[in-house]
């Protein structure tokens, strides 16, 4: 008998060589057919494969990122064999697993082709050997073994790899007809696939070297249920709408140009005016919090992040140092804020009833990023953080922290991203070595991070040894409206640099002591958060963040005077918008403007202009009525108060 | 006899030999003993050279930039002649005027010293020769001549200076027992100076080159009256107190630090929110103008500057390049932000419905200066323009700069600059080809300009010649409270990037033209602007820019309670101040935040908390008298009101 214990703390007594899904079976029948793979011991471990020790275990189904990873690694398997039937001979580099889906890389056979006119019949041969309920078939392997096998069947890319392994550690894994180099694990059997969908093709280098053959990469999709690959086809249509990327060039919010560089966002009118009132409204928040904002310069002498410690990493793959004419004078463009704060923390002494200092800023910082891995808003090379740094004693972290996390659900609140949870990464406690900072204060930080979010509420998950070396952290995930997780939000305790620019407070016993840093973004930078948010509400955004919040609609001409008044009235309410005074007819315009995601549309003719009113439109929900002039302003700035509440 | 016209266009004839004090004679006795020096056809002249041919003449006075020059360097050569009646056998290096003053650097006989305890004596040695009354005599001297008599006084330096010199263009002037090389032109004699002060001493390398011999470089500044140089001297020691380092610092405002480099200002809370403050203001206004906020990055790549042309002008005395992984990626910290807002404008087509265009940005660009030349926030490496381009029809160059003139207006009238000139910068009429553009343009672009500005009732300086080779354009100069000049202002015509840029709108006639192009800079850059604020207001700052407009004084601890009351109250009326709850006597209290120039003090002690009052002192005015806390509110909003009217 051997000895099982389960994530709950529960331990249980099975016989030797018993597998996840018996163990899973000993629970309940309907969990066993859910159970898609284990962690035994920390170990991913397939669930038809036989456990002889003592252990720990986790069973994985669907909904966790291990059981979604296993069932797409399986899926990639079938998909080679599919390939092998269609195009014999072809030869195959790596198949992983992806965020969503799979890819396998394949060497096609010389004159053979594929495009997505041959997606149908790859796409049902998955399905009918998924129907085949082969099994997945685990096999260790000798590197002889291995070796002789790939040779006879030609194929020098798996030999490459086999090359690189330790005899000892090889083993295959085969269903029906395709047997594949694999570390796994695999789904007990093929039926589980109930879906599938082959997304793309693309070219890519073998193992990533220009120099070496260009493959094709095969991008598929698999799912447990066909009613999940339609939500996802579905969700993926519903992305396209909100791209950022479509919808910030169509609505005007930013631009890029390939003179002034790629990754460099400009906004545009409509864009820096969103971007200022989400500065505006965090500003406001903080300033209730206590915070002062700073203004510093985008650049700083190397002495700075040699004192830092970044200059050590300012390695080649980043944007290389400003030298001027002057001798050893070299500056760095900024890639962070926190040093530059330092410095003002530095300009007096402190003492500690100074402390908590925040200091604010909003941010501009330059990160080179290789120009293939930038992505609209989401990965630009310079972007604005919304920075603050906490100055503290170790005895406040936990009210600071509870207070940023106040902010966080504020903030979330207010924009509507009400699917969120918190990451809370901690120290590896089996080799404390690797970090900055005292045992006793780490413990203090840590419980402090943990209380702060307990007592807040936020549904969190640990990660041990996910802490940066010099302190714990919590990020925060939030689901846009499609279920997409995006980082936002995060909160760090730094031990190391009020270290290395040796900042001090005197303490209440007259002492010298060395503050505590949190570094805090609630938006993580203002493109990024744009984007989500862009993405989150399809550019319809809280009528206070608008850009536009009416349009005025003349039936003809002659009411573009009328439009004028109400135009200059709503002004002084602080209420904005524009007029549509193009020559077309009303419902053109009304049809454009709904396209442009204005919240209302003020339609002023004859009528209006004799009673001194409005025909109101909601945006997407149509008629509202007739309102006065100040009727509409009040009912906007009741919105716009209900929104901010 | 000889004709000579004058700036009225009036012509007079005289007899030939005449020189300009026997002409200003001829006008008035009382003015004959003001002038100073003449200009005869552009050229300076001395007041008691004769004239012998048709010429134009214009007068120089004391009040004259050019009679103040002259003035000070026949000083100069009073101050060379005293030094060397105590210091025999000194060499002299170069003696010119500079803004207020002038300065002679000298070599002195081995051995010998000079300290500022000397200064007493070599000032009452130089009134004693200007009380002597004796000529500057003018003499044209051939080369030879000229090189024999330095040669016979053994000074290097001058034989040096001859050295470069044409023969027949050489001159020397003597008074009493001195002579020096000199272009001129000087006083009639030494008796005009009644006032002079040695001010300071200091190295300076012979020619500025660091590898020659370091000569003593001995400052002085001189006048017609004693009451002059009292009132100069008076205003120099209020300067010292109103500069804007010192008070910077003591308001903590700004700050530098080595490690993030010199000329790279830091924002403290207080300056950050007077700068904020600020930077609203404008942003209203400019709203009110139709102007459009946008954002672009800090960094541009090379292209970019090729396309604007300013690469070829980016030397190695420049930031150098920013280079990156990629080969041939390079790019340039921002030194503008026009090529960015030219790529904004090309973003989309534009019709010439879409014009004027008004692209406005706080931009922070980056520009080296030499360290020597850094000073504060007047001279600094990154400042942020308070920039805005006006993308406009031809047509339209005249009603955007009478708009521009308003806002600056506007800007002068708010900030209390009552004293003010502008500059207008037009074409060299005789050397056309230098300049960008068609003449046609020119000429509207000029007119329109010298129109605006009259039309606008400005006091106006035209400058022939002094245009950029793109455009003319308006500069203001203000006179800050100690009558110092500073120019802050500038509205320039473009027509050279809309070219480069190939920049287009579609007109009326569906034909494509290129716009034009107005840079403007009201403030001209946040921390020149701040800067001459501070000094200006000497850092009593107008109450709705103020970052603290009041302080609460409680008498002892028994008031803090209501004063954190009064705080909240006050703060919900958004007035913004803060508590002074030191353990101090009242007195002491109020002596201090007197300092600080916060502009009410709020004393709270058993009268106020009964009462529910305030005891509201003025900074530097004294009691006001018992308010509400309401009052108090209404009485400080009202204030800002006027301010902002």
């Amino acid at each position: 008998m051997i000895k099982i214990k389960f994530p709950d703390q529960t331990e249980r007594e099975f016989s030797e060589g018993i597998n996840p899904i018996e163990i899973a079976k000993s629970l309940s029948n309907s969990l066993a057919k859910e159970i898609i793979v284990a962690t035994v011991d920390g170990n991913l471990w397939d669930s038809t494969r036989p456990i002889y020790t003592n252990c720990e275990i986790k069973l994985h189904k669907w909904d966790d990122t291990e059981g979604k990873h296993c069932f797409w690694h399986s899926s990639a398997h079938i998909m080679a064999e599919a390939l092998e039937y269609f195009y014999p001979g072809v030869k195959f580099g790596i198949g992983p697993t992806i965020e969503n889906g799979f890819y396998y890389d394949i060497d096609l056979p010389d004159g053979a082709t594929i495009s997505d006119s041959d997606f149908a019949k790859i796409e049902k041969k998955i399905l009918e050997i998924a129907q085949g309920k082969h099994d997945f078939a685990r096999k260790e392997v000798s590197k002889d073994e291995a070796i002789q096998y790939f040779q006879h069947k030609g194929d020098q890319y798996k030999l490459e790899l086999i090359d690189e392994l330790s005899d000892g550690t090889i083993t295959f894994y085969s269903q029906n007809s395709f047997t594949d180099l694999c570390r796994g694990p695999h789904l007990a059997d093929t039926s589980y696939i109930k879906a599938v969908k082959l997304m793309s093709i693309a070219g890519a280098f073998w193992r990533g070297d220009e120099k070496r053959k260009q493959l094709t990469r095969v991008y598929g999709i698999s799912f447990p249920k066909q009613k999940l690959l339609d939500e996802y086809l579905h969700m993926l249509e519903e992305a396209k709408k909100r791209d950022h990327r479509k919808l910030g060039k169509e609505l005007e919010l930013f631009m890029f140009s390939p003179k002034v560089g790629m990754g460099l966002p400009m906004w545009l009118p409509k864009g820096a005016m969103l971007r200022e009132r989400l500065e505006n409204f965090l500003k406001k928040v903080q300033k209730k919090y206590g915070y002062q904002q700073v203004i510093t310069p985008h650049i700083g002498m190397k002495d700075l992040y040699v004192t830092s410690g970044h200059y050590e990493k300012y390695g080649k793959d980043s944007f290389q140092p400003i030298f001027t004419p002057a001798e050893n004078e070299e500056f760095l463009l900024k890639p962070m804020n926190c040093p530059h704060h330092c410095e003002i923390y530095k300009s007096k002494p402190r003492s500690y009833k100074d402390l908590p200092l925040r200091l604010a800023e909003f941010g501009t910082v330059y990160r080179y990023e290789q120009s293939g891995e930038l992505h609209g808003l989401t990965r630009v090379r310079g972007f604005t953080q919304d920075d603050a740094h906490l100055f503290c004693t170790p005895d406040q972290i936990s009210e600071e922290f509870k207070k940023v996390i106040d902010i966080v659900l504020y903030i979330f609140k207010t924009l509507k991203f009400n699917d969120f949870t918190a990451q809370i990464s901690l120290r590896d406690p089996s080799d404390k070595k690797k970090y900055i900072g005292t045992d006793e204060n780490w413990e203090k930080a840590e419980q402090a991070i943990i209380d702060a979010a307990s007592e807040k509420g936020l549904t969190t998950k640990v990660e041990l040894g996910e802490a940066a070396f010099y302190g714990p952290k919590l990020d925060f995930m939030v689901k846009d409206a499609l279920g997409r997780k995006w980082q936002l939000g995060t909160i760090q305790v730094d031990y190391n640099l009020p270290e290395r620019f040796e900042l001090e407070y005197v303490g209440s016993d007259d002492r010298k002591h060395r503050p505590v840093m949190i570094h805090r973004a609630p938006f993580g930078s203002m493109e990024r958060f744009v984007a989500v948010l862009i993405e989150h509400t399809e550019g319809k955004f809280p009528l206070w963040l608008s850009p536009e919040q009416f349009v005025i609609l003349p039936i003809s001409e002659k009411y573009n005077e009328y439009a004028n008044q109400v135009l200059q009235m709503l002004d002084a309410y602080d209420v904005r918008g524009f007029i549509d005074d193009r020559n077309e007819k009303i419902g053109r315009k009304i049809r454009d403007n709904e396209m442009k995601k204005i919240p209302y549309l003020l339609v002023v003719g004859e009528k209006e202009l004799e009673n001194k009113t409005l025909s109101v439109r909601k945006q997407a929900e149509g008629d509202l009525g007739m309102q006065t002039i100040e009727e509409f302003a009040r009912f906007i700035n009741k919105e716009i108060e209900k929104e901010l509440e």
